[in-house]
Parts: structure tokens; C-alpha cells; sequence
């Protein structure tokens, strides 16, 4: 196999990997060439952290930025009284999925000499930069919309983030990150490929849980989609490697009101984003549409679009089995029993759904659902 | 060895486990009699959670109620230029160590057939009662004082608790439970010894964690003592059963402004209790006084009073190494440095220092460290 490269997937075009990059000359966004993966041979198994996988990375930085991020517990459950396991991975550092992006992509931008990184998010990607930075003694600045409400940078503050606040939209917001990575690097968990790198190790993960065997199918709350694209490249490499014999059908859940990848995907019209209670999901301009698109059509899976009361159904359905967790990932427990229901999924199938955030998280919205003002 | 029974440690009397009692008949606090503890050939390392030491408890129940709890990272880092174990008990479904004890009674008490749950606590103890509670189907009722925030109880609130506000003071709140606990059953974190050989685990954990090896010291943020009296107990079950030669050092850390532990240990005269950063740990009557200090003792260790600046001064320090956790619990680093600097412990000791909380429970906290508004 060649030496991995950055690749423009839609243009063929590729970019050494040795230095920093994390969009193309045109600004479009890049992923990596195919990476050989890894044999359950491979497998670090004194780590008991995502690292165990480094094998699988594009390259092993000689000091990663570990946490303890990734083997998070896979609990069997039931839901519509069917079985199905449930994949904890708020069981994380700063409590989200997205620390084994931003475990893996600041290792391996730190290895490669990057030592001040700009991102923009006031969400769980922020917080994970922030964590990370932290940790590996670099310094980040996370732009965020002036209207995010202060507890929202709390925690990324705390971590010692610089947040500057940016007038106007999210999309404003997205703009001025751009303007600004001309002077800081820009370690964007929508942009930079390293972190579907990190994304990725779930799907080693979930198959060496389930005795090195991928499951039938995997729902996954989806947003900019980075664990879609992330199982695609898990799966896809042990694939590749021979370790699994078939990808597993990967499932796109998103809010009904904001949901551009499940529409696309379901060949509905583009449509005005609404707000909605998955706001972690509330992606209205996914910069990797079409690979999403690709992804889980080359799995054979499909997307689901939720309502609001599905959601928070889903959301306290999940609170009535000890897992307390954002709203924004219920969708995935939601699409399971709409799957179940219309015969996409069966009873005997193993279906993982995907639970990326601690409720910890969404207090405010919680406390909503309950009728109670904080 | 005997078969295991509730034992009052002041008096010596005994009571049959097998009918549910959480204190002797004149309202003493109970333990149990001693275990035999498990070697290594007894761990079920098929289970990635706690109940891979399953050998160790009472007795076993059938269906043990778990989420994922324990198995958590054992960090290598550095406080103060010396070498310490950073212990990450938040990587767990309630966002706190006290997972590990409600998983642990919890499963015993429906065992023997308990299916409506009495606790007062409306921090970690209360939200992982709650947790476990809805994971295994039993009803739980929460007293808290009436001038509880309410954003301290949605977490127990979404998880189905119900949450009874009670007049008065903190001790109002633990007379209510005593005089509910007629009716119901009171599985009182606090009160309750099964819960202890949960927090146990903890014990077990950090020997395989350092290879079967016991630590030489485990700093441990201390309120009640629950971590001081289940280290005491996992680590005299495995020196009694020969995997360990000796016991590590357990040293209490508490606030200067809510120490009664400390204060004894030390011989220092009671003082009234101030409100402390550190509320987590401002537990101004533990209940099981005594067996702190004879824990303490026993193992050589000691106890430390921290003021509140270094507390703060901890928690911003645990946080610029990517560490975001309750101020309650950087109490344990604080005491780490003031144990160093003192040569009670030597920088070539392996040290640990057990952080119990996610700051993601402390927002209010961080955000007026940092001198933001909510």
C-alpha cells in the first residue's frame, strides 16, 4: 500500500502527509488515502485506552496525548422489546465521543510540530480540543457565536481554551474561524481528516466487544456525520484487512428539523433548518455531505429523520434505564425502534446504537423536559 | 472463614445477612464481618465494569445491576515535579465514583428482594442511587433540603427519583430519612456496608492496574469516607488472601473548613463547620467516624486539611492537564503536594490520587472560579 497521503475524495487529488494541512489548495475538505488498518494481532492490548489501535493510525506519534479516552462500555439492553446494545461512550474524558478525535488528531498534529491550534465550537467538539490541548501543553482558541450562553464555555474555559466570542451566526462564526487560519492552525473536528481518525477507533472497538465480529447494524446520532464517516473507515480497513467478512449497515439519525444528510439520503427537498432539542446534531451545512451519503449507502444502511417528540420519547426512555444522557444522541435509540418498526432492522440482528454524550451535558435541556426553571 | 454477617465494629454483636437491614437495632452503623477477599485467578476478565470482582462480595446476586461502572484509567502524571496515579473514578454512567457502591448494593438489595429505595443526598450519592435504581427497575425516593438548588436534581429527577424538598437544614434532611425509614427501605450510601464493598472495588482495581501490586499511597478526597473505609477493605481482603505484602498508606484529605476526619486524626479540637468549595466532601457528622480514623491508622497513612485557596489552586491545576473534575475532589492533588513538600511521601512512591468527580457536576463552581455569571 503507498504512503498515506492527504486525498481530495472528489478530484483523486492527493497532498503528502508530512506537513500540516487540514483542507485542500481550493479549500476543499480532505480525507486520507485508504491506511492498511490492522489484524486483531495488532492490537496494543496492554492499553487500556484507544491507543490499543495506534497500529491503525496513518502514523504513531512517539508520545500520544492520551486520557484514557475510548473502551467504553458496550451494554446489552432492550428497547420495543427488542435486543440491542448500547455503546457508552460518554464514559470520556470531557464526557462526549469526540475525545478520540481530538485525542488522535492533536497527537499526531502535535508530532508534526503544531503547537497552537484554532477551532470553533461551543459544543462537545470545543470541550475536546480544550481537554486535549490541555493535556498536551498546547494552546488553543475556540471561536464561539456571541449569543452562546456563558455555562456553554465553562468548561472549555476551565481547561484554559481561550474563547473569543464572534458577532452574529454560527455560520459567521464558521467564517471568521476560516479568516483565522491563515495565522492558527486550524485542528477543526469537521475539517481535519486525523480527527475521523480518532473517530474511527469506535469501529475496532465495537468489533473486538463483540469477539472480533463487526455487528449487523450501527445507528449513529449524526450531525457533520464524523462518526458515520469514522465507522466507514473503522469498518471499512478491517474489511480491507480481512478481519471482517461485511461492513455493517450504518444508520444516519437526525432531527427532523435539521437534518440535510437524511434528506439528502431519503431524496427529500433541502429545507430551513428549525431549531431542535438534538442541538448537537444541528448541523445545517455538513461540509462532508456527500461522503456521508456514500458511506451509508455503501453499507447498505439508510438515514432516519426524528421528530421532537420522538426524541425526548426516546430521551426519557433511556433515563428509565440508568442511561442519562444528552438528548441529542436519544435519536439513535428513536431510530432504532422506527427501524424495527417499518422491518429495516430485525429482532435477531446485532444493532449497536450509539450514545455520544453524558446528560451532564444538557442540563438545561433536562431540566426543560421536566418542567423545571433553573 | 464464617458466613458473612452484619457486624456493629463497636460492639462486636452480629447479624444474619440474609434477611435486609441497613443498621443495628439501637440505629448503629453496620459493617460486615471480614471477607475472604479474591486472588488473582478469581477475576472474571471477561467483565469489563466492577463485576469482574464479583468474587469478592458477600455473596453473588443473579442479576447484577451494571452499567459499564469501574475499570476506569489509572493516569500516569506529575504534581509538583514528582510522579503521582491520577485515578479517573468520572469515567462512569453517573459522572462520579459512587456508581461503584450503587451498583454494588443495589444488586444485593433486590437479591434479597428490596424494590423501593430511601436515600438523602442530593450530589453524586443521589444521582447514582437514582442511576441504578432505573437500570434495574426499583423505585427510589430522594430527600433533599428544601433550599437545594434545583439544577443539583434534575439528573436524579430524569432518571425517575422521586425528589421529597424537606424544611430545614442538611440534618433535617437525614432526620426525614430516618423517620421514613420505617416505611421504606433506606439504601443510604452513607449508612448502608454493602455500599462500601462496592467502593471496595476501587481496591481491587488499582492492584491490577499496577500488576497485582499494591500502591504505596491512595489520597482520597474524603466526606463520609466511603473511599477511605472500601479502600480499607479491599486492601485488608487482599492482604488477608496473600496477594499483597503489606497495606498502601490511605490518607483522607478535607477541607480546613469541614474536616471532622482530619481534625480527629490530627488531634485537633471539633470546630464548627464554614461552607467550603469543597462540598462534595463538607460532611460535617460521618457517621462512621471511628472506623475512618482506625482505617487511617491502621495503614500508616494520615489526613490533610486544605484550605480553601488550595483547593482552588488544585482545581485549576488538575484542569490545565486536561483534567476537568469537581473541586471537591482536587482536594486529593492539594494533599499530594503537601505530603511531598512535608517527606511524608517520597517522590519515588507510587502514588494515587483518586479523583471522584466530573466537573461537568460543578459548573456553577468552575464558572465562579473563572469569574463568569451563570
Amino acid at each position: 500500500m503507498q504512503e498515506p497521503a492527504y486525498l481530495d475524495p472528489r478530484s483523486g487529488a492527493t497532498f503528502p502527509l508530512d506537513e500540516p494541512r487540514w483542507c485542500g489548495p481550493e479549500g476543499q475538505p480532505l480525507l486520507l488515502t485508504d491506511l492498511p488498518g490492522l489484524g486483531r494481532g495488532q492490537i496494543d492490548r496492554a492499553k487500556g485506552s484507544l491507543w490499543r489501535y495506534a497500529a491503525a493510525l496513518p502514523f504513531r506519534p512517539e508520545a500520544p496525548i492520551t486520557l484514557g479516552e475510548g473502551c467504553t462500555p458496550l451494554l446489552p439492553g432492550e428497547w420495543n422489546g427488542a435486543p440491542l446494545r448500547f455503546k457508552c461512550e460518554w464514559f470520556m474524558p470531557s464526557g462526549s465521543f469526540k475525545d478520540r478525535g481530538a485525542s488522535v488528531m492533536l497527537s499526531l498534529l502535535r508530532a508534526q510540530g503544531v503547537r497552537h491550534v484554532l477551532e470553533d465550537s461551543s459544543g462537545n467538539g470545543g470541550a475536546a480540543i480544550a481537554t486535549y490541548a490541555a493535556a498536551g501543553g498546547m494552546r488553543a482558541r475556540i471561536l464561539v457565536p456571541d449569543s452562546t450562553s456563558p455555562a456553554k464555555t465553562v468548561q472549555s474555559r476551565a481547561l484554559g481554551a481561550e474563547i473569543e466570542l464572534v458577532p452574529g451566526s454560527r455560520q459567521d462564526c464558521a467564517d471568521a474561524a476560516l479568516a483565522q487560519a491563515r495565522d492558527i492552525f486550524y485542528a477543526s473536528h469537521n475539517w481535519h481528516p486525523f480527527f475521523l481518525h480518532g473517530t474511527k477507533t469506535l469501529a475496532y472497538e465495537l468489533w473486538e466487544d463483540l469477539g472480533f465480529r463487526a455487528p449487523d447494524n450501527v445507528i449513529i446520532p449524526c450531525g457533520a456525520g464524523s462518526n458515520v464517516l469514522g465507522c466507514a473507515l473503522g469498518f471499512g480497513e478491517l474489511l480491507r484487512a480481512g478481519e471482517i467478512d461485511r461492513l455493517p449497515r450504518l444508520f444516519a439519525a437526525q432531527p427532523a428539523h435539521c437534518g440535510p444528510i437524511a434528506r439528502a439520503f431519503l431524496g427529500l427537498p433541502e429545507a430551513a433548518p428549525r431549531p431542535t432539542i438534538a442541538e448537537g446534531t444541528a448541523i445545517a451545512q455538513p461540509i462532508r455531505l456527500p461522503e456521508n451519503l456514500a458511506a451509508l449507502r455503501d453499507s447498505g444502511g439508510g438515514a432516519v429523520l426524528l421528530e421532537e417528540e420522538e426524541i425526548i420519547e426516546a430521551t426519557r426512555g433511556l433515563a428509565r434505564r440508568g442511561l442519562y444522557v444528552e438528548p441529542t444522541c436519544a435519536q439513535a435509540a428513536a431510530a432504532f425502534g422506527r427501524l424495527l418498526e417499518a422491518g429495516t432492522i430485525g429482532r435477531g440482528e446485532t444493532t449497536v446504537v450509539v450514545l455520544t454524550g453524558s446528560g451532564l451535558k444538557a442540563t438545561r435541556r433536562h431540566a426543560e423536559l421536566l418542567g423545571l426553571s433553573l
